[in-house]
């Protein structure tokens, strides 16, 4: 884009304490910056900060116009208004696709959400890829969170899909999943999903990442998917791994919604 | 309220052409207006009038202060472009929740939706008063407008049910059914849902109303529901009528939906 229209698209990312599972997430965002030639802006705060001070944050690169995306990195330290803060967030900078009117304008199949979540497209784009057909096709998510279970199910359904959500509350969650053609699972609960869980052939979409005890990694422990992997690997007909599967693809969602909005705003969208 | 509080609330309805069916509908909100002491205000505007036309009338009843509520019955003309005319409407007079805003928020569990369409209140009402509890339940929604399936689907989902939403691509809709302990049809087609489409002591909530001919009846044609009744009522353990079921729960809800917006105005909410 640099080299095509004279402008670089920017991505800034604010993060607040030390968790070490955020830092990386946070250095993987960064990294796909620096691949692709997007310019990424970094704020650490302290996990003591106010509330204030990362409402600062996100305003100032609200207002900075080499910036397309503002992202908050989530889970925020517990005495936080996460809303508060997210609402901070302009909406035409909302790469992350939570702003309530994203949500809305996604779920409304004829209105278009500026933004949609890099989780929910991640999926899609694997299903695509994969050349899935997905109209009719029954879809189960597994986890309603507003990051992946929510916006997944919005858009799965502007897709035509036939999709049903389950949680921590249904019963016999694995009778639907094992009515299912695919199965989307970000319940963040490892080895969740066993194989007895799944209809044969059916397509297997994990975006869990459960740390696990691992004595034998580096940094005791390693990340585990939702999906029992040996288990499903001998139903599903496709099926996706973690790490690796869902997760850079996400990050690759991020710097295409970054690059959409700084398209939008020089007037270069399609 | 106008005696304790020396407010009247005001429902504004904006109805456009000469639909029998849009006609009666708006006929029974004014007549639930009357009966319950909330001002009525309606605009008639031809069939042939122009977009703006009907953009205007809604932008009077946003500035009037006696007005706490403006709906513009659906459908439009087919000229008309639906998505404007909705906009035009004050996020906080939006009765019938059709806002992008208050969908999305009604999606988002921890936030709260200024207002929620009246048919999804209306089932969960009917559900509520039936005592059913919903906790963990599968719930299967037929059809997925947002005037029904969509946000019925998503304010269950406030209520920890597990829930489906089946349409007309869904293959195989009636396996899906058959494994719901609660089946909300609004899928707009006549005796759909079968008995065999249900489990055995299923809750069975018919949002459809069909005109099917019957020379028998005054108008030649009377209201029939989704659901083949006769069937259905020898295997669910509680089921709605068409008419008399639904539709005058969802009439309720638009005047409670009225008076909430009027005491926020006047600063008397719960």
């Amino acid at each position: 884009m640099k080299n095509a229209a004279g402008h670089v698209p920017g991505l800034a990312v604010v993060l607040v304490g030390d968790r070490k599972d955020s830092q990386s997430y946070v250095r993987f965002k960064v990294k796909g910056c620096e691949e692709v030639g997007i310019k990424s802006l970094l704020a650490e705060l302290p996990r003591n900060c106010t509330e204030d001070e990362v409402v600062d944050s996100v305003s100032r690169f609200n207002e900075d116009p080499s910036v397309h995306g503002v992202l908050v990195q989530l889970p925020l330290p517990q005495h936080m208004d996460e809303e508060k803060i997210l609402n901070a967030i302009s909406l035409d900078k909302d790469v992350d696709g939570f702003h309530p009117l994203n949500v809305g304008n996604l779920a409304l199949r004829s209105r278009k959400p500026l933004f949609v979540s890099c989780a929910a497209k991640a999926c899609l784009e694997l299903l695509f890829q994969s050349g899935i057909d997905l109209m009719g096709k029954h879809v189960t998510i597994i986890g309603r969170s507003k990051v992946v279970g929510l916006p997944t199910s919005l858009l799965l359904q502007r897709h035509h899909a036939t999709v049903s959500v389950i949680h921590a509350f249904t019963e016999n969650p694995e009778e639907i999943t094992r009515g299912s053609d695919i199965v989307i699972s970000a319940a963040g609960v490892a080895n969740l999903v066993r194989g007895s869980w799944l209809k044969q052939g059916a397509v297997v979409i994990d975006v869990g990442t459960n740390p696990v005890e691992d004595p034998a990694s580096d940094f005791g422990y390693r990340l585990t998917g939702d999906v029992c992997f040996e288990e499903a690997v001998n139903v599903a007909s496709a099926i996706t791994p973690v790490p690796g599967g869902v997760g850079p693809v996400t990050i690759a969602m991020l710097l295409a919604n970054t690059l959409d909005s700084a398209k939008r705003v020089y007037g270069l969208s399609d």
